[in-house]
């Protein structure tokens, strides 16, 4: 049988996952794809903590070249994670002419077009499974699976830390503080959560849906974020009240001739399949003119489903080797029909806005009186019940409208005498 | 750029899409692939009658071999559905070195064994994505993208037919007849709906998703197959007040060394994903023991679905032709720690039990009597208001319980004078 080599570099939690399989499948994959997928290397700075896998001393070394320079290993398996080091590591393996399996998002949404140009020009592929819903398939399907697809919107749930905290707030009615607290204590929030919190996790896996989806590498720089640190428990009830779930959403949607990308927390009808995406789980819901409306969901984190992600990865390399298949054009056909990014200014979307105001008489016809000067046209709208004070928040839900205008016109609000807080906006989605 | 021939046997409703497809991404296909897919031939027994898209007349022939014994077809793509004479043309096609693409669920499922071997016999694929599932890459996710993972079951809503049907009951509160017209009517359902509501066509797709997930084709006779037609209105309502949704699932579930495979309208807890799947919609939701719980979702027929599925698979085999890929072995590895299929006796569920009881003191204790005879434990009762002539019904929750015990308990309390009506009991899944 066939012997494929591959070095690992960087033998942390999703490191020791993919050796944890490859020993316990070796024979099961072996019989699947007629090829014996071999460990020669694996590389870490660290080589002297105990893992929760055994492996043979002699595979174990502090010096990356040892990978990068074997001439018998193939395919090299990237999980350090970040940009320094992993980008030149990577690099310098496709200049040896190795295929890469990487599980780095933040990599590949920062210097995405550098390293798949290299892997072009080498003849290599760069395979990347794991870095969007880990163990969802999302990358193949997207790849392979709607390879005769065009689409016209990825909404994606990726991130979820983010997805559990919004959950506990909606599910048990904590705050933001509270729930993050939770998180953390159970291992689903990082000391600093801030990457997932404020959807800078989202947007990097964004940036290679997107890439999947409209054959184009978008920059970060060019994506609207908004993260949810700033979502209150009561906007999870009035959502609710309205009909509505609270999701963290990175969505590229094509609009005529212009893409949108952008991540922000958004209001879904809680009749759209994401709305029952809860917890730390993720889920990719595409809509694409041939197949329909589909959905793929999973965990979106953790050793083993990553782990089962870049072990497929490799299993593809593999046959891709035998057969001398070179298949990064698979990615990389943009949409001719897409002319430009959508600047924020322009998006269209219908709205929730509160704004908190001091119960006097007309202060509702002055709101609405400059909703009316921008052209925001209001599709409901609920005054609540004093809470504290005199301040009472109105709850509106807007038709369609441009998001320069509704900017413009809660500027304006926010300077009335009545107004006492910032008013709130959320864009909604998905009806 | 190298040109690699098909031949499309039937020019139906998908046959129609696939050529539709071909001719509009061709430019798009040829950038992604490197190959140049040309349509040869077209073969059908009606080549006069008008259809939605515009052939060369050329193409089109009424005899099947000049696509089979056309040396210069690659693959052949079967889209007309039935035993035979498809199976007759697919060994045919074999065995003149084609590979071949089928929708067609109850041939493999009916004949699979056979085929497949023939197909490893002369080196060639047989890929099949479109026949569960439609658009959903669901066969590929489980052959490829989760090609380490070993399964503990995989549940399946692969009929859209009775999908529809039980949604509109649950949400309309109709009658089974009065939601199977309205399926008619939309189109939902054939005339003769039989095959999709008695479970026939999901026990077809299960054999396939048994085969994919534990590598052994299932006999149709081996599968415990029941329909939908007996649920009632009132079933589906108390349902709701448990928290349950009815859905018919497709159960592959391995027991210890045992394998389960049963299609049955099935007690879903309402926060289950499966679920929240309305309407013709599919999904199917897989345990796997490295990448977790996952769910793929997404229409379950239509024309440019299926087709953007059959194009799929055209796609890989060219990719497969120019690199002499062979890679049946990808489904066929049996789960070697299975020793036999659970005979349905042996299964053990938990229940839901409706019973219709003339309201007399004593009858509850004699029902109860009966069931601890069988060693059944009930975790809930709720005895119902009358609702006509003394007729009440008690519905009960089982603890799990030994199929054979329930239905020896059912048999003996049915016997009862103060029965009215046949009971009703309905397996409970995925708590």
């Amino acid at each position: 049988m066939r012997k494929i080599s591959i070095g690992i570099i960087g033998f942390g939690n999703i490191g020791c996952g993919v050796v944890k399989i490859l020993q316990q499948r070796k024979s099961l994959l072996a019989q699947k794809i007629g090829v014996d997928i071999v460990i020669k290397k694996i590389c870490d700075k660290d080589i002297s903590t105990k893992r929760d896998v055994t492996v043979d001393k002699s595979l174990l070394s502090r010096d990356v070249n040892e990978i990068i320079n074997d001439p018998q290993i193939d395919i090299i398996v990237e999980l350090i994670g970040g940009i320094n080091p992993a980008k030149e590591f990577i690099l310098a393996a496709l200049k040896k002419g190795k295929h890469v399996v990487t599980a780095n998002k933040a990599l590949l949404a920062e210097c995405g077009n550098e390293l798949f140009s290299e892997a072009a020009e080498r003849g290599k592929n760069i395979y990347f499974e794991a870095s969007v819903g880990a163990g969802i398939p999302i990358i193949k399907s997207l790849k392979e699976g709607l390879v005769a697809n065009k689409f016209s919107s990825i909404f994606g749930i990726v991130n979820g830390t983010s997805n559990y905290v919004l959950s506990q707030m909606s599910k048990e009615g904590c705050s933001f503080a509270n729930a993050i607290n939770q998180a953390k204590l159970k291992g689903f929030a990082e000391k600093d959560p801030t990457l997932d919190i404020e959807g800078i996790d989202s947007a990097h896996k964004l940036v290679l849906l997107t890439y999947l989806t409209y054959g184009r590498i978008v920059k970060m720089k060019d994506i609207f974020i908004e993260g949810i640190s700033r979502i209150s428990s009561s906007d999870i009830a009035y959502a609710k009240e309205l009909g509505y779930e609270i999701k963290l959403l990175a969505i590229a949607k094509k609009e005529v001739d212009e893409l949108e990308v952008r991540v922000h927390p958004t209001f879904l009808p809680v009749n759209h399949l994401l709305s029952s995406v809860d917890g730390v789980f993720n889920a990719i819901y595409v809509s694409s003119d041939l197949a329909g409306e589909l959905m793929f969901y999973g965990p979106g984190a953790g050793q083993l489903p990553a782990a089962s992600a870049v072990v497929s990865d490799i299993v593809d390399l593999t046959q891709d080797i035998k057969a001398g298949l070179f298949k990064p054009t698979l990615n990389s056909i943009q949409d001719s029909s897409i002319k430009s990014l959508r600047q924020i200014d322009e998006f269209e979307n219908k709205y929730y806005i509160r704004i908190s105001v001091v119960d006097k008489p007309g202060v509702l016809a002055k709101i609405s009186g400059i909703l009316a000067k921008f052209g925001i046209s209001i599709a409901s709208v609920t005054q609540k019940e004093k809470l504290k004070a005199q301040v009472v928040p109105v709850v509106m839900v807007t038709h369609e409208v441009k998001e320069k205008n509704l900017r413009s016109a809660l500027k304006m609000i926010d300077r009335l005498g009545e107004i006492k807080e910032k008013s709130v906006a959320i864009r909604i989605e998905g009806v």
